[in-house]
């Protein structure tokens, strides 16, 4: 069975095929500059990419012409042999868990455009042109919240009147799902525990912490939308609602521009000054920026602030995994965040941190807790997940 | 020299009278229902209570009643031996410490009125009244936030726009500063040690969480306004900005309304759909209600993500001192929080936590944390800094 994984911008689409009888991707491609009259487009078979110009004018448009191409390199015998194309959407009204894409399903994800505008409004446009168009494929989403199903109670629900989550679904929902489920059955195989207690730590443009015992989520940094939990690149984290009182008499400003400078123009970005990019603001910093080692400061701070309640709720921990761009990335984030954890019997190898490549172990001998960098693979888990739901 | 320390309500004034050469309370009392015909006066010296019923217009009356009360009961040798009156005050726009109160600092706590809606309007009413009728009382506003000014830059800053923490004030203020300073300084003293870690679980109506080291507030769970940390009686505790669209569209309320209920109608008492009092809740929850055992379950797991995250930022702690209502009273509280700890080498012991009465310790032989029950002390708080600013 042959899937194809599609990311999906608002004039962009890329994708990985994936071989479910052995989990092999057979190409990866796409298209950007959807509309325009000079779309790039590309396509990557056994390592050897072509590149090249053409008109696509929507991305009906683009996949049909990324069919072809993959059938032309012999990744597909014909168009009609991919099985289905699976998205990683991220939430839905009333909705989570993995779903073929149909009318009710557009509806759901399009209700919530507004708490969702970077995410959601790209998706359910091309989503429904692609539906339309290319009816003969099956279309999957996998919501980044079926993971985070698992997450008790205790941890699920905000002190609010209790209607609002049983009628309204205001409750902790969490994403990054495809990202710590991977981290979850990947480092759960690792330690060799079935019921391993894990510390996930998706670090990136996009992050959050999650807290996994028998593979299983118990506790996410994200809430009711990705725009609470941690600081973010440009995305302002956890706030207290009412600040923004004080802030709508101050600056004369609607709760609706408010919240677009807290979803667009924050975390990061917001506290430097500098750059929505982690790897600028580190220099910056390292330059004698105030306001960038800021920043970086307040971002270490609360992933510790929620690496803290995760060892707590879990009960200590086997392993804390990094994972995404800045995980995987800076060894100067590792350092920061792991700093000082000594009384828990927690030891950072400095060496082995600096020179880390790939998915490898960097704590000390000493240490009680495994820690590790570990590539994450959300493209894997959604081909996974859109092979079972057709 | 002698400072009345003052608990304001909108129709009530309750006071503890200190001599300060020796910080022992000499008397303690209040009015009632004031501006009623029948307002309800009481003071107790040296253990005697006694009560009447009198008319008392306003907290003016009422106060210059208290005065004439405690000189015929020997307390004060006339009015004018009172060198002030103190009060615990909350929050105001751009003030924090201890201030004589004037226009200036009226004005400050004004402008905070709507983010402070339980808290500054009867404090402003009434300390105007009493500036204007008594006038030769000095008054002296000692301000919750004042205790939190030693928390660094990367726990004080939300991650947004610069401009809006520097000129606006949208900073993680904290609260219950007096609580947290008293226990500071009691547990430091009795730990022995000037460099002691602490966690302050300050648990009752109000709760919240502080970090402390050498004395200095470190971080603190409530942030720009007393509406955000740990689930309260009534008040939310932390929450996501971005579920306010969903609410404002699914219930047609506006952002006030939908503050109004979080501010007023959530927390334990919108969990539970009981009360907003946690003895009753935890009566319910026994009694099988489900949500009642939710409310519970998410003030328990609010209270352990707030723990974790200060044993990790203190790297350790010395201690975790129990206070306010809760916290004192309530052994299946402290136990739930308490459980499984011992991955951390804390280790309650179940048979003091169930007995203990008072300050005293509660943790098993083999804990490496000491676990105090120890009441707080917030008027005495109050009554110093008042001295130390006249």
């Amino acid at each position: 069975m042959k899937i194809l994984v599609a990311n999906l911008g608002s004039t962009s689409f890329k994708y990985r095929l994936f071989d479910m009888t052995d989990e092999r991707i057979l190409a990866r491609g796409g298209v950007e500059r959807i509309g325009s009259a000079q779309s790039k487009c590309f396509v990557e078979v056994g390592g050897q990419r072509e590149e090249w110009t053409l008109e696509a004018k929507d991305h009906a448009v683009a996949v049909r012409l990324c069919l072809t191409q993959l059938t032309d390199k012999k990744c597909l015998s014909s168009p009609k042999e991919l099985a289905a194309i699976g998205f990683k959407a991220v939430h839905a009204k009333g909705l989570t868990g993995v779903h073929r894409v149909d009318k009710h399903v557009l509806t759901a994800m399009e209700a919530y455009n507004d708490i969702l505008p970077a995410h959601n409004p790209p998706y359910v446009t091309a989503m429904r042109l692609l539906a339309k168009e290319l009816p003969e494929i099956p279309l999957v989403a996998a919501f980044e919240t079926g993971f985070h199903e698992t997450i008790p109670p205790a941890q699920k629900h905000y002190a609010i009147p209790r209607e609002w989550a049983d009628s309204i679904g205001i409750k902790r929902w969490g994403f990054h799902g495809a990202s710590h489920r991977f981290i979850a059955e990947r480092a759960t195989m690792l330690i060799g525990n079935p019921d391993a207690k894990i510390v996930s730590c998706h670090l990136g443009g996009s992050s959050s912490l999650c807290a996994i015992k028998a593979g299983k989520s118990q506790a996410t940094s994200m809430g009711m939308t990705p725009q609470s939990g941690l600081p973010q690149n440009n995305r302002v984290g956890d706030f207290d609602p009412f600040a923004l009182l004080e802030l709508m008499r101050t600056t004369g400003k609607s709760l609706g521009e408010l919240l677009d400078i807290l979803a667009n123009k924050s975390g990061l970005e917001g506290l430097s000054g500098k750059s929505n990019d982690l790897r600028d603001v580190e220099i910056a910093a390292l330059a004698g920026d105030a306001n960038s080692k800021l920043a970086l400061d307040v971002y270490v701070a609360s992933v510790r602030q929620y690496l803290g309640s995760y060892l707590l709720l879990l009960g200590g921990a086997d392993a804390i995994v990094f994972t995404g761009g800045i995980g995987e990335n800076s060894a100067t984030m590792r350092e920061a965040i792991c700093q000082d954890l000594g009384w828990f019997g927690i030891h950072l190898d400095g060496d082995k941190n600096k020179s880390a490549k790939g998915e490898t172990r960097i704590e000390a001998a000493n240490s009680r807790v495994q820690l590790w960098i570990m590539p994450t693979n959300e493209e894997l888990i959604v081909a996974r997940q859109t092979a079972g739901a057709i």
